[in-house]
């Protein structure tokens, strides 16, 4: 089973990637809510240099709500994390979390019945990349 | 199979947990980077009221380099969450997820050995708390 949505773009810097997929999401009802980048964490906190790659974490407030209502400590798998890396080629990957897959030992089925709708969202704003 | 552990905490508030359980993380090499106040949210953008809930994304830089280093999109499920949240009776509940639940569609063995290690540190911790 593959645990994420992926696609590789050309001719879009780093910036105007992470610009793209914060309006795409926008557009299916998910605001950022958290930004990590890994890059300067590796840098300051082990003196490692990687390639750009950023963790942001995405959240359907509606989705996140009928979540937690169903499933009190669903949280811990919340929200839903897009990345966004830079590749030796110079191409960026965004790739989305298949939360059907990270749920997938939540023995629950109205919380996998949600999970479903949102896995739907978020390939649907990786495609539309 | 569960994907978190978790610990109920009395006599203790709200916020005297969240130290606590900072505190505890940084023992066991987890920073705290992202902190999302769940109940905040779902007023703001749902008009809903919760009781108090965040979810602290925690993060153990040398643990999460070896993970990015041998399953690049890995980020999708990082950093580990850890939620707290205020339960009816007043008491406090602390819950970390399982990296070992939430990655198991992750087909790389190198990754589930990291997760495993993970998932010690993690356990102490709550157990600690």
């Amino acid at each position: 089973m593959t645990y994420y949505f992926s696609k590789k773009l050309t001719n879009i810097s780093f910036n105007q990637t992470l610009e793209k997929v914060a309006t795409v999401l926008k557009t299916k009802g998910f605001g950022i809510l958290t930004e990590i980048d890994v890059q300067d964490i590796m840098k300051k906190k082990l003196d490692r240099d990687i390639k750009p790659y950023k963790i942001l974490g995405a959240c359907n407030p509606s989705f996140a709500y009928q979540a937690l209502q169903t499933e009190n400590k669903i949280g811990t798998m919340l929200p839903c994390n897009v990345i966004v890396q830079e590749l030796e080629d110079g191409s960026v990957e965004v790739a989305s979390v298949d939360p059907k897959a990270s749920m997938q030992a939540v023995e629950n089925d109205a919380l996998i019945k949600i999970a479903g709708e949102v896995q739907q969202q978020l390939q649907a704003a990786i495609n539309e990349l």
